[in-house]
């Protein structure tokens, strides 16, 4: 770790307009050598091409570009998917995830370097300035924040073109985006434009990672899934590493159109927000994994899993990515799922996944026990009791009731 | 309220062979004068033609059918849908909810008739002998319940055939039945058959309600839902009671194969069964409803009704309908729903049903607070400080364990 | 409601030092006529005599004092009563559930006097400051809060002392206070000095209204409290409203030593805490209502309340007592506990209160069912049953763990 | 494991009445050679002395007694405490903890024998029957039950006399017993006799362990407890193996009158039943516990553990122990606990048990933090912008109940 210096400050750089803008200012206006790091999680062929040399135009010290999309998917994703965590009833977190792990790359160039600062592009309204801050604060609660968007004059898009002009900044889009999006190897997000209102249905030009439903092929697909202790291992019988896996499921699901959300969400900072996604990998993953764990785990810890699962996702969310309460919840997945060892079969047809079949070894469904005939192991007597026993408090209560005179059927 | 006779048993009846063996058995067995009990639920057409004249020619002293589809509905289905009580992710209660509703009509008709006896045609493995018994135990816990197929020496089809043949008891079918449905105005269930085993996926065979999405029409639909106060109440702007939107609903998404389910799940009486649900009418009525309700529920209110769904769910599957519990939740869900009012488009396509619109006079969505520009009423530099206070129990804890020596990247 | 008056503020005031300094301070600094209210929530004998000479001694433009003991009890204690709220497993919410009362008498009286802002002497690293404030945004958003000690120059009890002689304000006390209190009908608040060390145990001068057990009376006394529907109404077998209830609780307890309380808790913004709490009536209230409900209660609503307990109590701690949620959960409890109603004998001895005897027309405990003999109403072999059919998840997961070759024993 | 021997049993003996009659019940009446197992939990001195001869006297073929109070303590009470596990509000689980490791020495002894049954000597009604023989089904899910109480024809102590008499079994006791009793290291439980009414006060002859409050000693004693993640694991600074330091926390508390509990509890199998039960030990170790971890753990975690607690405590009553659910909740506390390392001086005083000072190098309580003052790490100011964005989605409900003409002071 080099000695901190209090006149540098590290950068969380995407190479676009929001953060560019942000390196003359920071120079300007805190006098600061600014660093920048971009951290790859699968932002796509060509978001990180050529970054070092913009970073230099724009008058960056240093700027370092990160290959983060193994861990992004193994460390980051993956125990979301033991938790089978989806935000809202929808949302599969993919920004959410992706987050933590670009603080930290962000904290460890900063340590690097020597930063004192770090310095991010998010705006005050989102979700996003929690996520890294709290990262910060976790890793290191010594470094500064900046958030310039939270405080400057420069409040549209218009603005920071006009900022950046001015100073000679390159910018590569000169026509406005209509959306806010944020890619990464799990998912695309879209945010703005027509989207802002829950009325509007989402025009045809948001998507990008699927093909419309309408367009897909009018034959089904069947995908085999290959999981082991709760997370996806295999594609069609061939084990690949998390990025890989994750690549080449989204290149299947989204030529089937799957994978589309359309969400109004509760943002953490008190409001609500309209969000389209697509995440055609995980999505199928989810599905299959979903019907794994309902032949693999005991009933009791899939019904506590459903519970955690709830508090899980909104850790995630919310950005406590490094707290203490996900660890520890983490612990709790890890036991219930180490079972979770199969094969599942996922029917891709015109915008849907359908889990169709499933193979494990360490199946709980028992045909003898669940089949209606006689069984070995299964005496239909047992039921009578089991029946009137787990009734009787609220027989007990009923009885109390029409003692106490109250209308039983009412 | 007759009379309690010691003779009398009233019997749930369908007409079908599994219920029909039950009434010479109950003569003969245990002496008991018979009298039947159907409650139309939407069983379909046909299935409760002729059935008192069937009850009579297979012994019964009587046999009373009620149409009891509307209250099904409204004072079962709608409960549900206002804690959008669906079980372990997917099963959407069709026959959970169906049960309590029916074990109510024959304590009633047990009452009329003087019974003390009440029998039905649940095995000893399935949830439905919980679901009756713990009826009978809330609304009359001095009646006597007989469960002659957990018992008696019939253990299969063919013996229950032969058993009737004996005895002159006309049985419709004569071709062995694949799959145990069970069919209400909500749902379809399937079971049995080759989809015993988990591996196998669903034979196409086994649909009723739904055409395969392959052969559903190449143009998506889009059906407008009405909704007030959690529960629906309009179709394409017309006002329906519960019993006919729902059939409404049945009928435009099965022809486009919305509300197929393939889940495995957990039974109250210990073991997983594979089970099969076609519900195309309730699966368009939860994709708007939970639409709408992130619009216009608050936050909190929304995170708790997601936790206590699940407990819902459970109640409901267990047969748990007339228990204390489920009232107080009831309560809380009434309250909490109380702004759920609004309209949904859900778009209907090749089995997708998507929610694309919402429009509410109480949406808690404001363009102003979501977009990422200046707003009147957001001030960004407040985010400051809600971050550094939101983040500081995580940011000491990692102070504590760097102070500990604790690697915080770990 | 007066027109609305951007001159004016009313400033929830208390007489004491704190908020005296803010009447100056909020006429020099915003040039506001400043308007007093203080709420009578049983902060003691003497605490609210001769407020509105002082308050315009120290130059207020009116100042209103308001009766509020009934209420606070019966509309905000109640509640919390009927769910049993308890913080972090101790602290009985006195100061939590008085804030929202008085940030409603505050609202009321800016309506009444037209003004535009609002103002209260809560530190920045308290949680009153948030339970006032959340009352504002609910109860009238467009009122502007003005918080001085958030911000201003005075940071401890000297500056302010400073502060208010070169202005001539009258002060009462001389001496500096080692403690930082809050008193209502409900308990005592301690926080500061000794305290502020979880290492000291808090020094016998902390306490004010409860003798030291010690010195509690060597004779056990036994009062009788009696409950309906979840809430106390009366002691000793006389009927009570609730704020007289309170008090005659606490003069008995308090003689007794009984209902202190020392906890390290989690406050809102982000840190821990130590205070130290004396409720002597409410100790005894909830010995006896937990007892009572034991006994009333079917099981899964006890469990279910058991769980959300938990939330409640949280969102009373937080401020968020006019929030959607609240009063979605307050449905759920006054449903769950309609049949909480009898009289419960509690014995007092040397600190402790201790639920000895329980009386009520609506028990569930039945001691036939109870007792280990034969009984009328519980066939033992039902158990075999019960026992087989609850067990069997587990069962069937060993059955399947000891095929793969697991240590089922470790 | 020996070759399994459909003529063997093996019996979970005590020496007492309730399992005597059972060994020439089982002879007569099964034609078995009775194994007798006795695990030494605690039961006290004297239990467990000629317990091999008493057996054979009685008629057993073999009488094993084991040693089981280190693991008793170390592997199942201590993994309750690291959950701080407490049924239903007060009941500190003594003999469900044991029933377990019981069950484990009884299915051992029948592997070691090769026994192909084993039983016990519960009844019907009560919780342990559950626990004994969920163990077995875990254990070794082929052993074959029998739990003669639940069928036999011996329904009174007075029957079980007569029928030992005739048989010439040594009776200890002639007088019989008022109370039913559990007794182990941690507890002893009381039920019966007066109890059975709980309008009746607990009389003064069923305590046992601890003296009467009122009897106490007039000086206060401090104990001085220490723990490490979690668990007890030294007194007044001696590090002690668990068996030893609740014996001596025993010791110390029942002097001092600490530890008396008296709860109308729901059981399992659906009624409601009053017990009693002496915890002094134990009730020092949790006061302790409960405040050296309100100063070591963060905020969401420890909410989260006061949720879970209640979870974890109805699957170790419910006699779920080896259940995968209990092994996930364990991975959970293990890691949530692992800071809960200092030392807590508690005060016993006529019959309470106080936690009055902790010390730990793991506090996350921060002076600096907590005092009202200035402070160096928090910015007051933050908190204006928190509250603001808390608060926002309880006003953003607020106003759209506004608009749409609520009454919000309702």
């Amino acid at each position: 770790m080099a000695e901190k210096n209090n006149g540098k400050v590290v950068l969380a750089y995407s190479g676009g307009l929001d953060t560019s803008v942000i390196i003359p200012w920071l120079k300007e206006n805190h006098g600061l050598e600014v660093h920048c790091v971009a951290g790859d999680v699968g932002q796509g062929e060509g978001e990180l091409v050529g970054l070092e040399e913009k970073a230099a135009a724009t008058g960056a010290a240093s700027c370092k570009v990160v290959d983060l999309r193994r861990p992004f998917i193994e460390d980051c994703v993956f125990p979301c998917l033991r938790a089978m965590a989806v935000y809202e009833g929808r949302y599969l977190l993919g920004t959410s995830m992706a987050r933590p792990i670009l603080a930290k790359a962000q904290v460890d160039y900063a340590h690097e370097v020597g930063a004192a600062y770090v310095a991010h592009g998010c705006t005050g309204k989102g979700n996003d300035q929690v996520r890294f801050e709290l990262g910060y604060q976790y890793l290191d609660p010594d470094l500064q924040v900046i958030a310039p968007w939270r405080t400057w004059e420069i409040t549209s898009r218009e603005d920071a073109i006009d900022y950046a002009e001015k100073r000679g900044i390159p910018i590569a889009a000169t026509k406005a985006k209509i959306y806010s999006r944020d890619r990464n190897l799990w998912h695309i997000s879209h945010e703005g434009g027509a989207l802002e209102w829950p009325s509007n249905a989402p025009p045809a030009d948001v998507w990008m990672l699927t093909v419309d439903p309408a367009d897909a092929p009018d034959e089904a697909e069947v995908v085999t899934v290959g999981y082991r202790a709760g997370v996806p291992v295999s594609v069609n019988g061939e084990a690949l590493p998390g990025d890989l896996l994750v690549a080449k499921l989204n290149e299947i699901g989204g030529r089937h159109g799957v994978g589309r959300v359309d969400i109004t969400e509760n943002r953490l900072v008190g409001m609500k927000s309209r969000g389209v996604y697509e995440t055609p990998g995980g999505t199928i993953i989810l599905e299959g994994l979903r019907t794994l764990r309902s032949v693999t785990m005991e009933r009791d810890t899939f019904r506590m899993a459903e519970k955690l699962m709830l508090d899980y996702a909104d850790i995630v969310y919310t950005g406590r990515w490094y707290h203490p309460l996900r660890r520890s919840l983490d612990a709790f997945f890890t036991e219930a799922t180490k079972h979770v060892t199969g094969e599942v079969d996922v029917r891709l047809f015109k915008g849907s996944a359908t889990a169709q079949a499933t193979r494990t070894e360490l199946s709980l469904y028992s045909e003898d026990l669940a089949t209606f005939g006689k069984s070995a192991t299964f005496d239909q007597a047992d039921s009578k009791g089991f029946v009137r026993l787990y009734g009787l408090p609220g027989a007990v209560a009923a009885a109390r009731s029409k003692a106490a005179g109250e209308d039983l059927s009412a």
